[in-house]
């Protein structure tokens, strides 16, 4: 990327953003009326150089972050705009218009939202063809996934050019084609977190009896296969058709009764917090994020050993870098 | 274990319960009556050996496994009774019942149903107290993880024994402390199952595509630390109430309505086979079993090297077989 790249809201996912551009030598302009936007900005990075080298990167030439003070001197000749500001389409949209009139019209607008649909996102903007959402996975710097999104507005185009920043920058870029609320990724984690909400409101399990059984189970072969690959191998000689005519009756099975969603209450958001601060309260905030990310990187070099999945893009990533 | 234990069914579960028995040096007697039953036990067993080797893992002493031609044979003097027969109580319960008739009244028996509640496989075999569900994962010679849970006539000196049973060969065992359908994992892995049905129904994503976003993705976030974990420090600062608190209205929004169970009619049986040849099709069961096998076992010793959740069971496993 020859022009700088804009990052619009620089939270723990915007200031990672802005580290995976930067380590990939390209310039980043940053915006966020935070006060302590420049204090979250040194911390994500210095824990994404940390990550880099346990990955055993080394990077040549770090491009430059700078914060500015708004959003038209972020996305003034940007050559990418990456919207990272609270998950509310009445924050977001405004911010979307001031980008949008801000920056170069042939300029690609990508949304890091978890769920809004960009098609909701994009009415009101200036040239809204090259409105997308870009939704990555935290550790923005670390997780090669992004969920590339097209509104009924977006140009094919900007699409592809989207796709081709991400690929830039080590990324997987996956085009989810047909527009849903929370896209792939997050329609899965909303499945789980619900019911594993009704496995602690109901006193069937802890949270780190629940970590327990992800992370000694069935976590460590959706690292690697995710989860039709796996079954493919559990349906055995007879494959996946034997698999899910076999296992497919168990979904009408009393296990799937509790598909309600568990109401929030003061007194099961209380549970959940000293639960988990039972589990993990032990270690800080920053150093939680360091074990993690000595962990993903781990398993990345790991997976990069096997020549598989996440480590492929590892491989990439390391030939890119030099 | 100084007496043998008794593998009842040995499909690709029990198969690789034997292996796991043998391999920590325990003698294992096995019966099925399928007529493959040696071919498959030599395969699971070569694919754990190979596992092993992944992993680093040096045998000094092999049980034996032998193949007996009845229930009786084969649980007569047995230590442990692991009972991995198919997913149905009309088939389970005359096999659980013959099992208690025929070995030592105190030898704890345990069933490998992934889902079916122990209360309802108890009450007609002699000694009910000794009865427990442990339920693995797959591939069991590699993934460390088992559910024990007992039913309303279990001991708890039952569950015990069968915890330090698993913990002998190198398990996590986890105790489900309340009875419930399906247990934990079950539970969380039946919500993802039934939402990726639904986005493969909808035309929304290919078999491939759900794989890679989990496996680019979270994936790689759950094999070391699950989801709450993950989800406290997404909570940033704030912490895990705050997380919850930002985050848990979105269970509200539109995401969840899906919550129904997609018919599995032979069309979208058909898309699913022919999404998952197309996806791995180039690659035969044997051969997708051993790049499943090396991905779990090099994720194992990076996390043994980082000291870190199935790593840290790992090196329990290096020092138990010194």
């Amino acid at each position: 990327m020859e022009r700088h790249v804009a990052i619009v809201g620089a939270g723990v996912i915007g200031s990672a953003w802005a580290a995976r551009f930067a380590l990939h030598g390209i310039d980043v302009k940053v915006t966020d009326p935070a006060p302590d936007v420049e204090r979250v900005l040194d911390e994500v990075l210095a824990n994404a150089r940390a990550a880099w080298t346990h990955l055993g990167l080394v990077v040549a030439h770090e491009g430059t972050i700078s914060v500015v003070g708004s959003i038209e001197d972020a996305v003034a000749g940007a050559g990418h705009v990456q919207e990272s500001a609270p998950e509310n389409p009445a924050v977001k949209i405004p911010i979307l218009e001031a980008i949008a009139a801000a920056c170069p019209p042939e300029t690609v607008i990508a949304s890091s939202t978890s769920g809004i649909k960009p098609s909701d996102l994009q009415p009101t903007i200036d040239n809204p063809g090259r409105l997308v959402v870009g939704h990555p996975y935290n550790p923005v710097y670390l997780l090669p996934l992004v969920e590339v999104v097209g509104g009924v507005a977006t140009d094919d185009a900007a699409v592809q050019r989207a796709m081709a920043t991400y690929t830039e920058i080590s990324m997987k870029p996956v085009h989810v084609r047909v527009e849903i609320d929370a896209f792939i990724g997050d329609r899965l984690l909303e499945a789980v977190w619900r019911e594993a909400l009704w496995l602690v409101n109901d006193g069937v399990a802890t949270t780190e009896e629940i970590d327990d059984v992800i992370r000694y189970g069935f976590g460590l072969r959706w690292a690697q296969m995710g989860l039709f690959e796996t079954y493919r191998i559990a349906g055995g000689e007879g494959g996946m058709a034997h698999f899910i005519r076999q296992f497919g009756p168990c979904l009408q099975w009393p296990w799937t009764k509790l598909v309600d969603v568990p109401e929030l209450t003061e007194e099961l958001v209380q549970t959940i917090a000293e639960q988990s601060d039972l589990q993990s309260g032990h270690h800080d905030l920053r150093e939680l994020e360091r074990i993690r990310d000595a962990n993903v990187a781990a398993i990345l070099r790991a997976l990069e050993a096997n020549d598989w999945g996440a480590g492929r893009t590892l491989k990439e990533q390391r030939e890119r870098l030099g």
